[in-house]
């Protein structure tokens, strides 16, 4: 096995920071949707398996993927093949915007205008870095276990060939803010008697 | 009531066309895991809630914006806030990635490696066309109806206050593909007798 790599980016310097700061690409419009409380961003990233990465391509158009992702301490993993245009991206150093969305249900109100949605989001900026073979056992085992708990000491573990073959990229949290809604619908007043039922159905 | 405007767009014409034409932005890697076929990305973009459109912003920056999301015939709409970044590049003629992600299933496999989703995602590109006020009325309904079935019928419509207050963009499907895993793990028989157990486990 490979020496233990440092991974997972600024948890592993005991420092405490309960926020991220808000930068001009993470501040909301609405303050009231908007946190960057570190605790409830790990929530939502240990909960959700894919993300949403945008990119510039190489003709300088907008690309979306949506891949798995995982989280340790203080960064986010993303793998994929060396020559998918996602990696090809990180490796040219192109800044990504990232989205990791739970949708919680939806919200039924008595105006069409009212139907919402509850869902918690994370939306993630920032540069990638493409991790050493050596690196790639270090983390793949987290992956595994998100996945189911203590899995990775059952499964057959990666080997050179396989670690080779495939891309892992470490995105650091550091711009990093949760927006999100829950609650029943928002209906005005004068609506409240229209006779329409209403309320938050859970999504799929 | 405003009078009934032309949305939708191609599937008005009557034509019967079963495929989207392959395109530069559209061709799969994998041949096995991407398809055309219109009833096949019609069931997913209907069973989806929840679309992330990536675009160039005015620094030339990616972003990525989940948003709700409706298909009418050939097209998909989308609304937000006029002043949000989203419909901002949609009025400066942004070309828009549009990924429409199903979670279907965790795959369990015998190596690290192997670990895998089923999922099927739509994959979209375009450019999108902000709707009058008169057309607001005509394409909302049909929002209504897919959070509920028949229910824009018994809600309190739209007024003209709260059509003025939302942009809607149109969307139309003509870039569009359709990639998926389905199935059971891909365990090389090399890896077969290798003692842990294997399957796909539903998402959520």
């Amino acid at each position: 096995m490979p020496r233990k790599m440092e991974v997972g980016g600024a948890a592993r310097d005991g420092a405490e920071r309960p926020i991220y700061a808000p930068t001009p690409a993470t501040k909301a419009r609405r303050k009231d949707r908007m946190t960057y409380d570190k605790a409830a961003v790990h929530a939502v990233l240990d909960e959700g398996y894919v993300c949403h990465v945008a990119y510039v391509d190489e003709a300088g158009q907008a690309r979306v993927h949506p891949t798995n992702f995982w989280r340790i301490g203080e960064a986010i993993y993303l793998h994929g093949g060396h020559k998918s245009g996602l990696m090809k991206a990180i490796a040219r150093g192109e800044r990504l915007s990232i989205a990791v969305t739970l949708e919680d249900g939806l919200v039924l109100a008595k105006s069409a205008f009212a139907h919402s949605m509850n869902y918690r989001c994370v939306m993630l900026y920032g540069r990638g870095r493409l991790l050493s073979d050596e690196e790639k056992y270090v983390v793949v085992p987290s992956f595994i276990d998100k996945v189911e708990a203590g899995r990775s000491a059952l499964v057959r573990p990666l080997n050179a060939k396989e670690a080779a073959a495939t891309a892992i990229a470490e995105v650091p949290l550091v711009e990093v803010g949760l927006k999100s809604r829950s609650g029943p619908p928002g209906d005005p007043g004068a609506d409240r008697d229209w006779p329409v039922w209403t309320g938050v159905v859970p999504v799929r």
